[in-house]
C-alpha cells in the first residue's frame, strides 16, 4: 500500500507539524479503519508538548476522535462501513471480566489510541471499542459534533470522576481542576444530582463555563486556603464528594483536606509523583477511586451518548478553539497558553 | 465518690493486671453508665502488649463491650437504666453530617472507648452511641452473647471491609488476614452474596473456621506467591473484591497485586507505615476504601443486630478462649501466642 494520509506529528517538545505518512490500514481481522471527522488536543498531550513527559520525537499523537467507518476486518460484526462512531480513547475487547465489570478502559487485552490526530485511524478490537452514533456526521450541527467528541474522553472522564466520587442526590461536591475534564466533572456532578457544586478555578472564562455547567460556587483559593474556604462553606465538615481532575500532589492533598469524613475522592487526573498516606486517609474513612475512564461503558450504559444526541447536555462547549489539521501547532500553543480551554481539530 | 470497680490495667508491654480503680461515673449529661457483661481483647490491643505501639503504662484499656445501662445523664432520651446495649468501639453524636452519612466511627464529635475491660464503662454521647438489644442478657445463651459482642467491633469491622470492597452477588472475594476480623470478613462477604471466597490463612484452626463461615478456598501462600495463586484461580484477571484486614505494607501490596482491574480494596486493618502509590493503583482503576468501621450504622441500618438475634449468623465463634477478668494476663497471652483466635472476658 502506497497510500498516504495527513497526520499531526509530534516533532519535539514545543513543535508540532503536519506530514504525509502511510495511511492507516487494517492489520488484524478484528480491526476497523475510521475516517476521522473531528479530533482534538488533550491536556495530557500538553505534558509532552511542554516536555514534562517523554514522547517519541517525530511520531504521531492523539487519542480522541469521532469518524466514519471506512473498512472492517473479517471478524468484525457490530460495525460496518458507513457507520458513524465515537472512538473512546481506550480500546477494549468488550467481553473479558474486566470489560464486563464496566472497566473497558483497563481491559488487559486493550490499550490506548496514540495516532488519532490524523485523517484515518486504525481501531483495534473494533467490536469492543466503537460506540455507534445514530445517522451520519452530516445529520449533526457543529455543536453536537463537538459534544460527541467529548464523549470520546473528557466528558466521560469527568463523569468517571463523579461516579468514582460517589456523587449522590443532594450532595455538596467539589471539583478540583478547571480544565475541560474538570468542567465536564461539574456537568457530571449536576447530572448525578449534586445540590451544591463548588468549582475550584482562578480563570474567569473557565469559571463562567463552570457556572453554566452547574457550579453554584467558584473558589479561587489554593492549598490550605482552599481547604479552609470549603470547610467554612460546609459547616466545618467538608464536601460529600471530591472530583480530583488534576493529578498533582498539591491537588490530591487539598482534596483529602476538604473531603468530609467518609467521602470518596474520585480521581481522574493522571497522577504525577503522588503518594497517598494510608494513615492520612484511613482515620477519616476517606476513599480513593478512579483511573482511566471506562468511556464506552458510560457512553452506552450510563446514557452519555443519548444525553448528547438528545441535547440534554452540551459538553462540547469546552472547545473554545477550532482549527484545521494544518494549524495543529496553533491548536497546541493556544491550549498551552490557556488562550483556549480545549482545541478541536476539524477535518 | 469513693466507689471502686475492678478493671484490667495495661502495666507495661507484656504485663497486664487487675486492679481496683475509681468506678466509672457520669461526667456529662449526655453520658450513660453501663455495667459490663462481656468484654474482649482486640488484635489492636496486642500491638500495645507486644510493645509495637505506644500505650500509657499503668492505665486502663479495652474498647469492646456489651452490658446493661445502670444510669443515664439528664439529656439522654433513647436509653434508660435496665436496657441491654452493645457499645460500638467508637462513640458518636449520631446527628451530624458525618453520622448521617453513615460514618459514625469518624464522627468529629466522637472518639474511641479505651477503658472497656472493666466492670463499668462510661459511655459519652449515649444517644448517638448505644445499640439497644431486645430483652436482657439473661434472655440469651453464651453463644449469642458472644455474637452480640462481635457486633461491637470485629463483625462490624469485617462487614465494613466487605461493604468498602463493594462485594456484589456472584463476586470472587479475597480476604487478607485470618484473625477475628478477617474471619468476620469471610462471613460478611458471604452475606453480601460472594460466590467464591478465598481466605488467606496458614493456621489450620482459622482456616477451618473460615470454611465454616463460607470460604470456598484457602490460600496459604504469601506475597508474590499469593498473587500468582489467586491470579491462576481467576483466569489471570484477579479478584472482584479484596478485603484487607491486616494493615501491613506487605498485605496491602499483595491486595493490589491480586485485585482485578476496577476492583476496590476494602481496608480495615490499622495501617502501619503503608504508603499507597497513586500511579500503581490509578492505571488499574483500583479503588481503596475503608477505615474505622461505622459499627452502629451496620448494627442498626444493615441488620447485623437482627442477624445475630435471629441466629442467622454466629460470628461469636471467633472467641475460642473465655476468661474472667482476673485472668486478663492469660487472655492476652493466649492471643499473643495464637493459641486462641480471640479472647472473651466474662463478668
Amino acid at each position: 500500500m502506497n497510500e498516504t494520509m495527513k497526520a499531526a506529528i509530534f516533532v519535539k517538545p514545543g513543535e508540532m507539524a503536519v506530514r504525509e505518512v502511510p495511511k492507516a490500514h487494517l492489520e488484524r481481522d478484528t480491526d476497523a479503519l475510521v475516517r476521522v471527522v473531528r479530533a482534538c488536543v488533550c491536556g495530557s498531550d500538553l505534558w509532552y508538548f511542554r516536555g514534562l513527559s517523554p514522547h517519541p520525537e517525530n511520531s504521531q499523537i492523539g487519542h480522541e476522535s469521532i469518524g466514519v467507518v471506512e473498512q472492517v476486518g473479517d471478524a468484525v460484526t457490530t460495525v460496518a462501513p458507513g457507520d458513524f462512531v465515537v472512538l473512546p480513547f481506550p480500546y477494549s475487547c468488550g467481553k473479558c471480566p474486566v470489560c464486563e465489570a464496566g472497566f473497558e478502559s483497563v481491559c488487559p487485552h486493550g490499550g490506548y489510541f496514540g495516532a488519532s490526530q490524523a485523517e484515518y485511524v486504525r481501531v483495534p478490537e473494533a467490536d469492543g471499542t466503537c460506540v455507534k452514533v445514530p445517522g451520519s456526521p452530516e445529520d449533526y450541527d457543529d455543536g453536537t459534533l463537538a459534544s460527541l467528541l467529548t464523549i470520546a474522553d473528557v466528558m466521560s472522564t469527568g463523569y468517571h470522576a463523579a461516579v468514582s466520587a460517589e456523587v449522590r442526590p443532594g450532595d455538596t461536591a467539589v471539583v478540583m481542576g478547571d480544565g475541560a475534564v474538570g468542567l465536564c466533572g461539574v456537568l457530571s456532578a449536576r447530572m448525578l444530582g449534586a445540590k451544591r457544586i463548588i468549582a475550584m478555578s482562578r480563570h474567569e472564562d473557565r469559571a463562567a463555563l463552570a457556572r453554566e455547567f452547574g457550579a453554584t460556587d467558584v473558589v479561587a483559593e489554593r492549598d490550605q486556603a482552599a481547604v479552609d474556604k470549603v470547610l467554612s462553606m460546609t459547616g466545618g465538615y467538608g464536601a460529600d464528594a471530591v472530583l480530583e481532575c488534576v493529578g498533582s500532589k498539591q491537588s490530591f492533598d487539598t482534596a483529602v483536606g476538604l473531603a468530609r469524613r467518609g467521602a470518596v475522592i474520585g480521581r481522574v487526573g493522571l497522577p504525577h509523583d503522588v503518594e497517598i498516606s494510608a494513615e492520612g486517609t484511613f482515620y477519616g474513612n476517606i476513599g480513593i477511586k478512579g483511573g482511566p475512564a471506562p468511556v464506552r461503558h458510560y457512553d452506552l450504559q450510563s446514557g452519555l451518548l443519548d444525553a448528547v444526541v438528545n441535547h440534554e447536555i452540551d459538553p462540547g462547549r469546552v472547545f473554545t478553539g477550532v482549527y484545521d489539521l494544518d494549524h495543529i501547532q496553533e491548536a497546541y500553543e493556544a491550549m498551552d497558553r490557556r488562550e483556549v480551554i480545549k482545541s478541536l481539530i476539524r477535518f
